[in-house]
């Protein structure tokens, strides 16, 4: 299992990291495999989704927050019950298989961290599980 | 990895693809293992659910469309932004796990290829991992 | 393949099952690889979040019953297409990583099966593949 640090700057931010788990998996040296990413985190998750135009990134971090008021009712004395529950329904594990040593990506996809309680000092696991010969 | 070819037909759209998906996990001959679901997109997602009755993936349909509406504020000006929130929310990936050949779902449960931006050509990938003996 | 068996208590529940997860991966013996987590049902599922303090599982627990009202516009008969619904936001499937023979979990997270159609009895599968070396 390999660790990436990352560093949030905003309460809700869409990070993007697939530069980054690209690194890890070129380094392990496995040309085919299931990459597993996981967030050791409870408000702060991991998704994939389009990182071509940044302004679908932007749109989804005000989406979220519309979705989850961070005004409750909520008893959780932080204040941070919405970053909770937008964590819960993000996920704090995804799947990319790795062909020829690449993370297969659609073309339109990138891996972000997603941060819901910014700005943290944060880490992503990952793991590359090499396929059966 | 294996790639099944799915064909959308309305902008939201929960379509069922069990019977595809075992008949890769089948073509593979694996008894036992671990199947990875995989959708290279940024607008459409992969889930399980209720596939005995339709009017559960309908209601999921409408559920979903009010949840995240088309109408923003948005930047993003292909106009499909809920589209890309849609998706990050049921996730690109999913797992099911396999005995005896055949996936091991639910009495209830099937694997829908959920479209939130069709109608469109689009991929869905698998991939099975053999069990460890 | 392990099956753990649950029961639920409210409608809609977060119940923690770290400890009966973590029974099972230690019962397997594998020190080191991946735990997959799976939920065979169509109105519940299975997450990560904070276990530390209980207001956030009941926090969590409200916000969702409020994201997806009981009350639709729905077709489905039996009363529980939001139960539906939650289960596909939540996921049916989740990744932990295992450490020498311990669940890799955050120094907040636990694992918690999500209930939204109980009081029920249910089931949580467990699988470990362990790593490659």
């Amino acid at each position: 299992m390999q660790s990436i640090r990352v560093r949030t700057s905003r309460r809700t931010q869409m990070l993007e990291v697939t530069q980054e788990v690209q690194r890890v998996v070129t380094a392990l040296g496995i040309k085919a495999g299931t990459c597993f990413l996981y967030v050791p985190h409870t408000t702060a998750g991991v998704l994939l989704n389009e990182h071509a135009d940044p302004d679908v990134a932007t749109d989804a971090e005000g989406a979220l927050d519309r979705l989850v008021p961070a005004a409750g009712p909520y008893r959780h004395v932080e204040g941070n019950s919405d970053s909770h529950v937008k964590t819960m329904l993000v996920g704090t594990s995804q799947i990319v298989f790795v062909e020829d040593g690449k993370l297969v990506l659609g073309r339109w996809q990138g891996i972000f961290f997603a941060e819901f309680d910014g700005p943290r000092d944060r880490h992503l696991y990952v793991k590359v599980a090499p396929d059966h010969v």
